[in-house]
């Protein structure tokens, strides 16, 4: 059996890397944006080629710009594929994305050097896009690999400048009528590395984590309606006031999620209340819910609680309440098959671990119904995600790269 | 004694002139808009000083633009004044500030006519400002009578086009280095008739209100600082989230204004959650407190208790919050001597009336500090007012000019 721990994985070139990927695409206001297809975008592709190139790779772009780099197995057969996407939000750090990436050619340059060629062909995957931060398409390189990205989304999805999706690949030497040969059915395995985004790891102490399940969500627009009014001339007891009723469904909904306990969360993000002067008494409150939970059955209870929890505060309070649901979908399992390599790889280090659902969507969500899928977490210093303070010591990072190399080494080799 | 009910007061008329002066200064999006110095303003003082002239009062316009309509009294002495408003909201309706100099013209002119000459100077006042729509200058007509309009107003004073306070009125012929010439000591009496603007009367069956006292109010503006996270990586029970505080503060405000009963309100009219992302836990939490009541010592209970739920809230949560007091001013009591003119007033009519605070502001507030001053209330029609649908039928609108009539013989004949 390997002992990961023995491969040649370099501390100080990762942290270089990181370093100068995390340099490409920086935002004018800080942080970093990459978006896809932007210039930043193709400079950080290339320079993600010369290090997969250099690791020994065949490195080439699909149909949208997906970047593989492959190589060939003495046994063939379908491939083992590691890696994650390279695209951030607005004002992102250099963590989220780009690090399962660094940790998914750092594993296989280290197999590829410290052991040789695998069996199966082992394969780089860098997504071309997940976050969906410049047009609204998310998991755009992943829903291409499993065709799933539908026939009118090149003409239809534009930026906030008008510019297509479809005119944007045009713009960078990709074809939208062969989005179609960028689908795969031969990967037998998909490992992602990626940063847990939260706070648990670190907190609980646990080095790594192991995704159990990707979360369901279920985006909510919630509009109360009472009857807008004088501040001054109208008693409590006379008032329908559209915001008192928004303000105790949420104090309800938060109560709901925090009582049934973790993985359930609902976030309340933004609120409006109109007209919006400071003495008139709001006709009209809106406010979007964020519902989250891993597993299909308490994420019903958690949906069909928090409906009720509109309902009953709008009637108790005669308000008029309306739920319109923006965006929905259920929690996809993680493959036991190769969750168990993962925790073997992980425990043949000597290391804990915690098996945990994610609360965010990654594109692992995307290729779970097709490949047998599975992820691995890294903690994140803090929590923090989505922003320029992201961060995870490279000496955290090592124990992941060693964990991947193990378990692509139990998959492919 | 006289009976105000045999006095020539015609419905017809007064109902006309409702309509007259309610389609002038009409809103681009509907209702009324006349701003001060503005050409629908200008146009209804013409209209009303034509109106004063025909009911055989001497007018003048002062040294601001309120409008005065004079009658001698044979014993002379100080005046008994009457009258409210003329500008109005945007979108404002026909009935706020217009209403009661209708009623104080058709008062004069019944009691001119059906009576004859009082004893005292008997006056008709339209101040020229309350509602402080255009400028940011509420009670500019009642605060030029009693000498409180500061130096530097005219000049730092400007409207959303720049323009200044002071050249608005050179504009229109006023000279701001005369505002002081508008001050006066010569009242014996202010009686301010005005729409209810509430529900209360109408619903408890009461055709007319006296009031006791005008509320006293403080608007603030609450922050309330967390942590700004990821929505479905961050467990509710690691969470410091600044919305979900802000909703416990409201919430309890709302409970603690309730509780105190009548006339204790609490208004959140304005919230705002930063950075405002449907997934992202909100690290800020803005939001407007406009809190009334009539009388201090309840009002100082009703303030501590507000700043002490959002202290306790913030401490429980482990969030920041700071409170701005945006504007504050105490109650201002009404004169009991002219409350008791006005109440025998009404009872000689055969009718009941409701002694209330007044929860919106008035320029009776700024007047009574000098003058003796009260106010008469009739109601609106569904407590509606500040929108296009203020009402009042004309019928009930007759037994409130009976009763200032009535009161007015009793203060100057």
């Amino acid at each position: 059996m390997l002992d990961a721990r023995t491969l040649p994985i370099d501390p100080a070139r990762l942290q270089a890397r990181i370093h100068e990927l995390g340099s490409i695409g920086v935002h004018p206001n800080g942080g970093l944006y990459r978006a896809l297809y932007d210039d930043g975008w193709v400079k950080a592709m290339e320079l993600l080629r010369t290090w997969m190139e250099e690791a020994g790779l065949a490195v080439r772009f699909d149909a949208v710009g997906n970047l593989w780099g492959r190589v060939e197995g003495t046994d063939g057969g379908s491939a083992v594929v590691t890696g994650s996407h390279v695209d951030t939000v607005r004002q992102g750090g250099k963590y989220d994305g780009a690090l399962g990436v660094h940790m998914a050619i750092a594993a296989v340059q280290a197999l590829l050097e410290g052991v040789g060629r695998p069996k199966r062909p082992l394969e780089v995957l860098v997504t071309c896009e997940e976050e969906g931060s410049r047009f609204a398409c998310s998991f755009w390189g992943a829903r291409a690999i499993v065709g799933r990205i539908g026939a009118e989304e090149p003409e239809q999805i534009a930026d906030a400048d008008g510019v297509t999706i479809g005119a944007a690949m045009q713009g960078r030497g990709f074809d939208p009528a062969r989005i179609g040969e960028a689908e795969r059915h031969d990967v037998a395995a998909f490992v992602e590395a990626h940063i847990e985004q939260g706070a648990i790891l670190e907190r609980e102490g646990f080095p790594l984590g192991v995704v159990s399940s990707i979360t369901g969500q279920r985006w909510m627009q919630v509009t109360v309606r009472g009857v807008q009014n004088h501040a001054g001339t109208t008693p409590m007891d006379l008032r329908r006031d559209a915001l008192a009723g928004a303000v105790a469904m949420i104090g309800q909904i938060e109560q709901a999620a925090f009582r049934m306990g973790r993985p359930a969360v609902a976030t309340v993000g933004r609120i409006q209340a109109f007209p919006g002067g400071t003495n008139i008494i709001p006709g009209r409150c809106e406010f979007t819910v964020d519902t989250r939970h891993a597993e299909p059955e308490p994420r019903r209870q958690l949906l069909a609680e928090i409906e009720g929890i509109v309902e009953r505060v709008a009637r108790e309070r005669e308000l008029e309440a309306a739920v319109e649901v923006i965006m929905d979908h259920d929690p996809v399992p993680m493959s036991t098959a190769i969750r168990a390599e993962i925790e073997a790889s992980i425990r043949s280090l000597g290391l804990e671990y915690l098996v945990m659902p994610s609360g965010a969507g990654h594109d692992s969500e995307i290729l779970a119904p097709r490949f047998p899928t599975a992820m691995l977490f890294v903690p994140s210093k803090d929590g923090k995600s989505h922003t320029p303070e992201e961060y995870t010591p490279v000496e955290w990072v090592i124990a992941g790269v060693q964990a991947l190399a193990g378990t692509l080494h139990r998959l492919a080799y």
